[in-house]
């Protein structure tokens, strides 16, 4: 990646631990952000728009792109794919955009392994206790869906070392703003800059600093 | 440096960049910050206390200090000795307060051999032409001395490469910011918060997981 793009968000965590609401309130305090926009064979409901919400297409076109390597990551859902789309992703970052990826643990391992330079953000709950309480507290899933997804939860925790960020999900709002802090920091990075100094240096000439010695 | 310890933060840059203005920003919008205390060999001046503007001390004590490795740093300016006692410094990390080291790039090489986990931060002015601006602008030196200020500032430029992050100093108050961004960024990292997560899992015993499964 050129130092020069924008950076790769991913916000990534257990369920449960709210990094949905996190990434609203991200989008909220800084609106140049762009969401990447999935890939799925699903059909549209009623509202989606194409390129908005998804990229619409057929399970044969979907597969075509899977195998010419058009994917960061991939998943199925219930029989339906979802994919985050390299182009989409990699045309925004070359524009000096950051891109927003707000992803499961799987996929978000899967895009760790083609984009390096990419900025991991790992979500936790601020306890096991206020996990549970949250995937309890959805009150639509039955009994055996809120255990199956709260040891799994407690197994996902331990990919945080995978990631470059851990940010604790106490009040959402103050965890997006540590988001924001995140980005800024990494817009400051020495190895995201080299170009900046280079720069600098080309105003003067060799010249000019040698008859100053 | 374990990870419930503060950030030691060293703040560089070449003369006329204007650290010191960003550090002044930075105290104020994120007063809990310790700003480092030097040991001296010089006198005290009117009005300067010890342990609050210097730690006074005799060429003596000061060699056997130096000899000792009591100090992060040390140099040499007209014939008086300055240092970076590593007692105060630590005895702050560890209490778990963030440290601020504003100091100039010899000194901050010499820290970073030191002290591996620390911030380091390169104050970058925005252009070659504003660096001399400021170096002239200041009024009280000599031509010689600003043009050897100058080759000197263009000099350091290339031991940016060593440090962590670059922060341009536009504005000073938005550079101090950008700090303030990269310190809320650094307490985030995963390798400072391995402990976070060993608490949340150990909320729940390995059995209460397996019987959910």
């Amino acid at each position: 990646m050129r130092e020069d793009r924008g950076l790769l968000v991913v916000v990534s965590g257990p369920s449960g631990a709210g990094k949905g609401t996190v990434c609203r309130h991200l989008l909220e305090i800084r609106p140049e952000l762009i969401s990447s926009v999935s890939v799925t064979t699903r059909l549209p409901r009623p509202g989606e728009r194409e390129g908005v919400h998804y990229f619409f297409r057929t399970p044969e076109e979907y597969e075509r792109m899977r195998e010419a390597g058009e994917f960061l990551e991939s998943a199925s859902v219930y029989g339906s794919g979802y994919a985050t789309p390299r182009r989409f992703v990699y045309d925004h970052l070359r524009a000096g955009r950051d891109v927003l990826l707000e992803i499961d643990i799987q996929g978000a391992l899967q895009v760790k392994e083609r984009v390096e330079q990419g900025v991991f953000i790992f979500i936790l709950p601020p306890s096991m206790k206020e996990l549970r309480d949250r995937i309890t507290g959805r009150g639509t899933e039955s009994e055996d869906v809120i255990i199956r997804r709260f040891a799994k939860a407690y197994e996902e925790l331990n990919f945080v070392s995978r990631y470059n960020y851990v940010v604790v999900n106490d009040i959402a709002r103050d965890a997006a703003r540590r988001i924001e802090a995140i980005l800024i920091a990494e817009h400051c990075r020495v190895d995201r800059n080299r170009e900046l100094n280079r720069k600098l240096l080309e105003e003067v000439f060799p010249h000019d600093v040698s008859t100053y010695q």
